[in-house]
């Protein structure tokens, strides 16, 4: 049984009595963030191809880190750190626990070696076990929540070590590929609109089930009666935007999204090339020809703005989204299913939203900011998502490369608007 | 009568009967940009500190410029404008007009000079006055509103003037005065607590009067119980924070707050400096003494939430504020009475919300975003506020710089969570 | 008399008898400064186009305040400075003398205002009148000798303030002219080879006349058999290296200067503008065809040397061309004769080095250095020329904009190898 | 026996007979350079820790391609490249031969990894052999000529691979050692002066020997009488220029050099780090105490040039070094001997140059230009040197890191007078 595995089937709805034990849980995140790394050579572990990426041995030592900073350090006074100049190399961004080797650069080390690095996972492991399986007694429940935080804390890294070696990768002129599964293409159905009526609802994540700080608390909210999607926006839709010059014109974009459009030169999504007449797009399985059935994916916020403009509509807001998306069903990660998957026509049934989680990440109209009544984690914890409620968008959903386990409609991501090497795609809404 | 003097007294109050003619309005505004140059050697008209700032005479040209463009353009196809070079060189962000001269060497022209400008003025004035005056049947209801859109632009650019002037003299060594009028000082009231029980409310404008496209739809919000601070923030107060290492201290900072803070070197607000012992300021009337009963000013939205974290509190969204800010009574511009000027404390009344405008830009806890139905102004004048709505936070009021027809509740001011050149500070909320 | 006049004709046959006094030439190139502004408007003083060039009122105070740093203040201990901040805001880079406003800068500074400036140079004025008229006992040899290198710094100001203004009229859309002199075309003389046999020769100043510290000592060199080209590269000659694709081959460039091409996007030299099919090119009398006859000029030392290549030469040696340049006549500057003129071909005459003073500078191919056994002067006016021996190429001969009387035959001029504002242009050299 | 060993003794006195064939200089160097790799990890050869530094595997491969582009590819029309891409990734700098991936981004590939690179040299080796060894009447002169540069080339790149690795080790804050020889300390000699008596002298190389096209021609030059100190300056001198304020006092330095020490905030040497009292240093066997006695290492040209400032001295022409160096004893390379060593006192002999190779590069006062009649070889390889010939200063001798058959008298070194990372000391010279 892996994490993954434990939350299959539609979101909120497994019982209590299913849930794996922590220790298994622990366990199964640790190895699936290893058996991520399996189809690297050495070399692809230490590459930083923009600020944005980390390296993939640094995702591993981090993710230890937090262990070991936040719960050995903690249980145990004696506690004897794995290495002492550790904890400056590999802590993020948490200023209360010390300074932090500058992120930029984390590519020009050498130094712990890869082997050196799961040496390091190896010996933090062995102590979360001895704490978790021999020592239980010692887990308080505050503990507790802790472990479970830093498990999502690692499989969060899980997706960003995919997104950032598919960078990493992408910027090679060889091109290499991270693995062979091509996904197989189809036919998009028809976009159709699913409406609500609005009024008060409520959202934010509630109950004992494991969240981030920032999914809370739950809360009132009053909605306008709107209409959403029932499919995300397919690479054919957005060619035709690309065709009828979408990105020459500037009353479609927002004023930043124009100049990062003249300044980056902007003419596609990320990882699309021009091949004569065609498009082609880098992928986890290498270079493949764009699939107009597929989702889009690889824009920033301000593409997804102008698209939706372009389209007549506008992006949802958080709340809107989340209000539709209880009870959707979610997709495994593309480690089992290939990357970017369109869906089937289900014809003659009453519209529904699909595609809401494991495909891509959508881009909501919702800066990210506090909800009403929000309290941050006390202590160096409380720096995991409150000091970032500023210039980010929220984005909702989850993608081909997000972990099962890890979804969840009161989910909160977000990034930069001009972010665009997560696998972050399109959904539109429109006032009723 | 000038456009000042139209809407003293309480916001909103003012009877329509009392209401100035558009030409009137015109006349009084367009006197009153030219006025506020009376202080300023031919060689100010020139300079651009930084980026953000515009040198005076650009901003008298762009002013004239939106009158031409967006009025005698349109009302008349033979209209010949003043000079073919001006359209390229004054157009601010316009792409629906036409390219525009980069806004980061506005300050690398000596040409046209300050009397060619006003040259421009006066011929921009005479059609105008001729269209408002001698041709009124030819002013349509949308032409008005246009018309009315223009003098309110230019009361915008009124406050960017002194607030550009004001970075222009600051950055010089010798530290030159705009003018004369030193704030007499006195003792800040005790800061209570305004308390609201939430619900329902409604916020936005509505009716015939005057407001930017940005304060629409007038909409309801469901707010929670919430209490907001009688008054801003002083410079003494804000002093406490500095003392006690508020900018030393990364657990009080939003991470890009904290970033700018390091980069920066920041220390204290915007124009303070240190001397021996004690903490000058420069302000329009030169450098002077802080007064710690004044509002604190020219802080950024990361000072202001810092300062607010510290204080145990948080900052307003900009819906609390409105809520509260309806009926609250307007201050006159530092023009007639000083640039900061500290209330006097009323001892024994039920505390009730000051400062609200006239005193100092508030920053909210609001990213500047649409309102929920908004739809920006068709063609190129739906440029004004819309496209900017990413990336910024919403600050409300008026401050000692803002022409007091421009003041009202439903006001949306907005700047990126850094700057500070602009006369912005903090008031003070907590959850109920 | 003047100082331009003072040596015109031969350069060194000028007898000691006809020398005007040190008064009469302080009097004179003083008002020389003056008058090179009165095409200026009052905004044209204020502007720095860029961080190589300096405002128009910045040198009118730079070169006062060297008289009073290195004259005034020396010669009498309770000389009153006319301002307190102008030894910080006019100080170039004399950091013996105290720290310098920061140069990219300059041009952020309204105040001091025009007229203060020039009432700052009256003030100089004055006191060095004073000094050199009624207290000429007090005038040693050594503070004449200062005074000299006042007035020859002075005079290469001259040279910076129509470059540099020169500059910020190109920048403008507006393209303002300096003046109306429109130099005639005429035809180009063919360019024939003056040879020299090579040798021991014996360059640098030696004698009574004024020179910078950097043109000592005399000194012997060793000089191989070559050849020098009779006049200056013509735009016409110019055209033809742009027309066989110049610009696009990196095999006729230095690596640097390469990289400068690719990075700046040159395609033509500085000023240079492709209007439909022919090239127009910003003069002092504003926007001109290019006149194929006259001397290429606003090219770097790349662009020459690029040049020199693929016209199967090389640049001249400074020693090289010094040996050839004694005798030769000096021209006038501009202002007198016009902008950039073409010379009468001589037919049936020996070949002979002409527009060897006053035409263009001309790029050496001799990186600035110290002759064998410089000694730079000593206290803070040795920091004049010394400390920029790094990494600049030198110069000779003098351009349209020098002042006659600041044109020698032993006369170091250097500037960094990309820099084009100047009037810089081409002679050949070639191996005997 | 081996390159190194090839040339051991007094620089030029090798006997032909003793010379090594072609083949076998080309086995020995391509060995010597995988020998310097079996120190480092495979992530070592992959970073690059800053623009002016290449990872160990580009140097690897680049090598390669070096013998690839200019010999295989010429002699054979039907070679068949290792890989279609490496023509575009190991192309350093020769535009002729076509694009060049950027330099800057050497270090964010992961592939080709290191197995694969070691697979191209045994390629392009096997290659190689065949045509030496088997095809030997297939190399004419001109391509044995080229071989030999191939080989030089090589050696250039193998000191090239331990500055860069020590770069890359000493950022990196575990500060990894290379290997474990720390030179034996030992007492500096007394510095003497050496007098030449100047005159007309002959530099630069003849003969059938290798060298590079940048030193030649042999041409005469004319001395001024000088004389040169008889061995390198020591740390323990240099730490009394800086004990004196060296690094605080403008006037000591260059203006460039004064820029880049504010700019850089320089403080010491590159490497060196201040352990409370004392000075520490990285170095290749990691972190030690500063050896007083040893050449003082890792300095640009402005710290060389200002500390000859300070000590009343300048430092020497390249052509007063070369007249002096013929004759010198060479010294090993520290792989055999350690990294930098001070040289025993000869107490009583006449003065005589020390430590002219093997030491330390030796910062000349001559930039880095052509030689009278200087004519770079014909197509790509003209761009070996010939381009580099501005604003770059000449240094003379080879360091510890040199390969020893790589050293000789008229050998031209060059870099920007900012760089440090390259091993480069200071000899003093005066005129007589």
């Amino acid at each position: 049984m892996n994490t993954q595995a434990a939350s299959q089937g539609r979101v909120g709805a497994a019982g209590d009595g299913e849930r794996p034990s922590l220790a298994q849980m622990y366990r199964a995140t640790r190895r699936f963030t290893e058996d991520l790394c399996s189809p690297l050579a050495t070399e692809d572990f230490v590459i930083q191809s923009m600020p944005d990426v980390s390296p993939t041995k640094w995702h591993l030592a981090h993710t230890s880190w937090f262990f070991e900073t936040f719960v050995l350090r903690h249980v145990s006074s004696d506690y004897r750190p794995y290495h002492p100049a550790y904890n400056y190399l590999f802590n993020s961004y948490y200023n209360a626990v010390g300074p932090q080797f500058p992120r930029p650069q984390r590519g020009l080390l050498s130094r712990p070696g890869v082997g050196e690095i799961f040496g390091y996972r190896a010996y933090v492991d062995e102590k979360m076990f001895e704490l978790l399986e021999r020592r239980a007694e010692d887990v308080s429940a505050s503990l507790a929540s802790v472990i479970e935080l830093g498990i999502h804390h690692e499989q969060q890294h899980q997706e960003l070590m995919l997104t950032d070696i598919k960078n990493v990768f992408a910027f090679n002129p060889l091109r290499p590929a991270y693995h062979e599964r091509v996904p197989s293409s189809g036919i998009a159905p028809p976009m159709l609109w699913v409406a609500h009526p609005g009024g008060v609802v409520e959202i934010g994540h509630e109950g004992e089930r494991f969240c981030y700080d920032n999914e809370t608390p739950r809360h009132q909210v009053l909605l306008r009666p709107f209409e959403i999607a029932s499919r995300l926006v397919t690479c054919g839709e957005y060619l035709a935007f690309m065709e009828d010059s979408g990105y020459e014109r500037p009353e479609l974009w927002l004023s930043d999204g124009w100049a990062t459009v003249l300044a980056q030169r902007w003419r596609a999504p990320l990882y699309w090339e021009r091949d004569g007449d065609r498009w082609r797009v880098m992928t986890l399985a290498g270079m493949q020809d764009v699939d107009v059935a597929a989702p889009i994916c690889h824009v920033s916020f301000y593409e997804a703005d102008a698209y939706a403009r372009w389209a007549g509509a506008r992006l949802p807001t958080e709340e809107e989204w989340e209000i539709l998306a209880v009870g959707c069903p979610v997709k495994g990660t593309f480690v089992e299913s290939g990357e970017l998957h369109p869906i089937a026509a289900d014809a003659g049934q009453a519209p529904e939203c699909k595609q809401m989680f494991g495909d891509a990440w959508e881009w909501t109209a919702s800066p990210y900011v506090a909800y009403p009544g929000y309290q941050p984690a006390a202590g160096a914890i409380g720096e995991y998502n409150g000091k970032f409620m500023c210039s980010q968008m929220v984005l909702r959903g989850g993608s081909c490369a997000t972990s099962a386990g890890h979804i969840r409609p009161t989910y909160r991501n977000f990034f930069a608007p001009a972010a665009r090497w997560q696998f972050s795609g399109i959904r539109l809404a429109k006032d009723a």
